[in-house]
């Protein structure tokens, strides 16, 4: 764990290696996750057989086995206490009405002279989800990829979700349920995303990827960009708080170490105006990792990337978050929104001293897929549209084409491409004539 | 040129040998990319120099030579005829009153429970416009791509385009100003790629970077990918005409005739009801092919990847389009409207007989950077969103927190996440102990 001030001298440069902190290493897996994209397009349901009894440690009898049944799901949610259940229940309400939100509308401009223009939202045909199993099998992440593809108007979900050891996992199967999705595949690893993006005789291919996986499923993912759409690949989890001394510093230690306790990589920053409460979080910080139950991975991403970084004043704050982009960014302050208007990079925000990020993860109803490692600079989380993309219309009456066509004839012969200005003009020609 | 149609018994594989096409083979380049981009970021400005010498043919004098002066810009501008001048205008207004258009709204929630929500647009601070030299410098696609990032409130938006032999493109410089880009380089390739990407001593970084390039810029926007955004990468360009026999065949041909002649890998379809109005194109293509100045382009793009298809209704019709996912769609028919409303799939759709899609290449105002390929089933044209990203927020009240953070907490232990749970928990508490 580091602690900077901005009223050192060496400032700057150690702030500089702060955002140059590469926290990720990637294996080189390319070689292999070509091979098996290269199997699951030659063999389809055969290739997935094998690979799922090979990577996963079951045999399915057949390519049936490979598919959840209605009874597995019905199962699997009557298996769950009805507390939890609820739970996902709300989650997932929140969740919903967020994204209807942000449904956009279409554009559809008459125009005054001729010439009608537009634009019209559609949702793609068919998604793929891939939901990683064992230890990261997260059921929150099953619904706040889902619900968006849902809201969006989505007709086909389809989810891929490994089981090790031919093991299913309940509650991600009640998340799956919750959220309207019905074709569950138990395939993992880059050979899901090959049957996703290519098909098999059983699974139909789909048009966009979405969902976290580790290191075979992000480059699989990458590979097969383009034949498919896929969402972003996912860093390490970041917070950044900004709080003043008037926050109880166990608050805000724990608010740190619940993004430390994701990963080893993760990394948990506090920026504050008082030295007195940054050491007395640090101590809480502490005080907490003696008794967490992920104390070891929270404890190594505190000490390798955790930052306590001390300034003058908010407007030095804010400057600092924008260059830091964070993909969470916690504002524990007296008037949390004056000093909101000031940030313009920021995957997500929670405003005032009641609103842990951790609530953001689950039940505030905004998407907890967000942009990592600086990127919230040109990106941004998942939403309603990563699951819509737009077509443009124009329509021209002959008198729109007789205003704005000679300027279009111009500028081809300019580029030099004649039949584009030759496509216009025979038709204004035409209209010489007829009058 | 193939002819299909859909009464025929091998329709079925003969359709999908189209969709299957693959038009496109990339020069493998990836190597020589990586060594160009780790010399500039070694060596900044004084690799773009060498780097400009050795593959622009002329020898900037120093870093100030690479960048276009206010003077130059001047003197191109007054060297351009009125009438070209005032067609670009024409173009520049509309497109800027269209992407105007499209700027979202963002979203506030007050919520009735304590927690409000929301979600707000930003603008990219800086975005960095790559321009191709030489032949395919086109003002139009300068336009197409400044005008949506200043529409959409893009602070510094810095081109660059090569100048091979030292010289400048005066449309192009036309373009830029008319634009409102005022920092411009002389720089190309993957140099210019990295440079906006990882910056130099004279070039500030950007955060997101679009344009179109040839396979070395394609595969330094690859390689800079994560670092900074990139927009998708253009394959060769495609139309998909539907239209009926009440059509001119010479109107429909030239139609064709204009994706055509943009490049030998470009794909012209044609998909009517009637037999002898599809001949009657087909003659009307043959015989503009003797005359148009780009006729081999578009007499090879035409033998090569065109296509007639015969339909029985345009029912069948829409299917086909949907499959084909064109990225430019002429609807040429009675009620134009009835047909689009069953397409799903469509970079930019062209409405009625009057409708070239040429005009909207240059002056219609929608953008004619739009997805290629079959990828309309998941991407769109370029737009203000491309240039803006969102940050949700939530502002929990204490007693917000109560509703909504004992599903957190359940959710959170579940799996398996405690200091998640906590940092709602000890919240929770000491507002019971307050009570």
């Amino acid at each position: 764990m580091e602690i900077l001030s901005t009223a050192q001298a060496d400032f700057e440069p150690r702030f500089q290696a702060l955002l140059d902190d590469a926290r990720e290493t990637t294996a080189r897996v390319d070689g292999a996750v070509s091979a098996i994209i290269g199997e699951v397009r030659a063999e389809g349901d055969a290739a997935l057989l094998r690979l799922t009894s090979r990577f996963d440690g079951w045999a399915p009898e057949g390519v049936a086995a490979l598919r959840v049944t209605p009874q597995q799901i019905d199962a699997a949610v009557a298996s769950i206490e009805p507390g939890l259940m609820q739970a996902l229940d709300t989650a997932a309400t929140r969740i919903e009405a967020f994204h209807r939100a942000q449904l956009p509308a279409d554009i559809d401009l008459p125009g005054t002279d001729g010439v009608a223009l537009g634009m019209r939202w559609n949702a793609l045909d068919a998604v793929g989800l891939y939901v990683p199993g064992g230890k990261a099998a997260y059921p929150s992440s099953v619904l706040m990829n889902a619900l968006p593809a849902r809201v969006a108007g989505v007709e086909r979900v389809a989810m891929v979700v490994p089981t090790p050891g031919g093991a299913l996992n309940p509650l991600v199967l009640a998340a799956a349920k919750r959220a309207g999705v019905a074709e569950i595949w138990r395939v993992g690893g880059a050979q899901a995303v090959a049957a996703l993006a290519w098909g098999t005789e059983s699974i139909a291919p789909v048009d966009r990827i979405v969902g976290p996986g580790n290191a075979y499923v992000a480059e699989a993912k990458r590979q097969v960009f383009g034949r498919v759409g896929i969402d972003s690949i996912a860093g390490p989890s970041e917070v950044l708080v900004l709080a003043d001394a008037r926050n109880d510093p166990a608050h805000v230690a724990m608010d740190l170490l619940a993004q430390a306790e994701h990963d080893e990589a993760a990394q948990s920053i506090l920026i504050t105006d008082d030295a007195a409460f940054a050491e007395a979080v640090i101590r809480e910080v502490e005080k907490a990792l003696t008794t967490l139950p992920r104390r070891a991975i929270a404890g190594e991403s505190w000490a390798r990337h955790g930052a306590v970084i001390l300034v003058r004043d908010w407007d030095e704050a804010c400057a600092l978050a924008n260059r830091l982009a964070p993909e969470h960014l916690q504002i524990m302050l007296d008037d949390p929104r004056a000093v909101f208007g000031k940030i313009r990079h920021a995957g997500a925000a929670f405003l005032g001293r009641h609103t842990p990020e951790a609530i953001g993860d689950y039940v505030a109803g905004p998407n907890h897929v967000l942009p990592t490692g600086r990127s919230s600079r040109f990106s941004s989380g998942l939403s309603v549209f990563d699951f819509l993309k737009r077509t443009t219309w124009v329509q021209a009456e002959p008198h729109g084409l007789r205003a704005i066509g000679p300027a279009a004839v111009l500028l081809a012969e300019a580029e030099g491409l004649g039949a584009h200005g030759a496509s216009v003009q025979i038709r204004l020609d035409e209209m010489q004539l007829r009058r």
